[in-house]
């Protein structure tokens, strides 16, 4: 087994709407003396994949509902930024002083659904939202730099969040393209000849948990991180939907 | 930000109960052509921590209680398995066919309380428990290391577990020695001067999570993992249970 490697991409500028990520990902990754393989994984910000989507709001811009205006009572946030929240919510999960945690129309459950306010912008009126659709656009950079270089590695978009059970936010994939987002491991036996027990492996997450690892949180500059040294073979028709449990199945909740 | 680099450690033999796990893993850090440095952080699968432990418990010693067998009778499993698995749980969380989730006297909360029958031995009667102070285990082995090479690296102790809301099993920290198991960004500025919201990091986590990807599920033989490149202080009095959220406190709950 080879080392895993992360490297984080320095000299990515700070994203505008409408950049060309993969043009930008790809003179990095240049710069870094580096070639990408179709067997690197690149590990990308949610953040700068919001702003090259300009998923930018302005709250000014924004009237909140009836039902946004109750939920900053009890939260006491802005009720414009609770109403954007709402735009990206399937449902409300917790709404406490401080604290809203929604499940998003993603599909996955995380606080404010993902809208952020911090390292948005110098102006205190804009927040951002989640991409529209993170596995779409995973897709269109993964081809972008095949386009450019010629290697189409694997592609997570990841987002920093709370968990059940456990402190600290970490790293999770949100979007996906090229690799699998879970692997199986049914069937294989173990060291022994026993069939393993643990049937499947969170793959993506902890590829992204890893990346977190060099991106940082407060600091921007390093956005997307090359991972080398990972055995995966490419995938095709898959979605960062395939990591989330049908609440119906998941006997941990 | 330098890379980030997991060196998954060859030439770590199958260990048995009373093995001296700090040389075997000094000698193969030495053998990798590496030093150790204070700043290294060393994961190690808690399975082989168990077996220099010698956690083994044989199924024929074991005699199921009341509750076990009508555990064994809900989940299919053995009710000997039952039993050793009862010894660890402060509280069932989830019995049904084929599961047994519980809340572990370690205070996480895992499937069959972390009680392993793959991976174990070539003996179908033996099973493995957890170790019983994984922080301690830590502890002990960071001591060794320290002792046999004058360097303190810090040491996690991981195991996959599975999680809420999201498919497969990721690696997390259950216990630890000489880094901080939660990272407080509380009041860091983020790039534009404003506070941030994500006020923790589950840095421990994130950094079990990365080393599971080039440990393997199957395969024990690459059961410690060097990591170089982070950025941490070394930190004293800290507990892996300092990563367990109060129940109280959980709003993703």
């Amino acid at each position: 087994m080879p080392d895993l490697i992360f490297t984080p991409l320095s000299g990515i500028p700070l994203i505008k709407p409408d950049d060309d990520l993969g043009g930008l990902v790809a003179s990095a990754v240049k710069s870094a003396g580096l070639w990408l393989q179709d067997s690197d994984v690149l590990v990308v910000a949610q953040k700068v994949i919001s702003k090259a989507e300009n998923r930018f709001v302005r709250l000014r811009d924004v009237t909140p509902s009836p039902r946004a205006m109750e939920l900053a009572q009890v939260t006491g946030k802005d009720p414009r930024l609770v109403e954007v929240i709402l735009w990206d919510t399937a449902e409300v999960i917790r709404a406490r002083q401080y604290v809203l945690i929604v499940a998003h129309h993603l599909g996955f459950i995380c606080a404010n659904a993902g809208v952020d306010h911090s390292n948005v912008g110098p102006e205190d009126d804009l927040v951002l939202r989640l991409p529209a659709d993170p596995d779409a656009s995973a897709r269109r950079l993964r081809a972008r730099l095949q386009q450019l270089t010629g290697a189409a590695p694997g592609v997570i978009i990841n987002d920093s969040h709370g968990r059940p059970w456990r402190e600290g936010t970490v790293g999770m994939a949100i979007g996906l393209a090229g690799l699998t987002p879970v692997q199986d491991l049914r069937g294989c036996p173990d060291l022994y000849g026993y069939h393993l027990q643990h049937t499947t492996v969170g793959f993506a997450d902890q590829i992204a948990a890893g990346a977190s690892l060099v991106m940082g949180q407060a600091d921007e500059g390093l956005p997307v991180v090359l991972v080398r040294g990972l055995t995966c073979s490419p995938a095709e028709d898959i979605s960062a939907h395939q990591i989330l449990r049908p609440p119906e199945t998941d006997l941990f909740r």
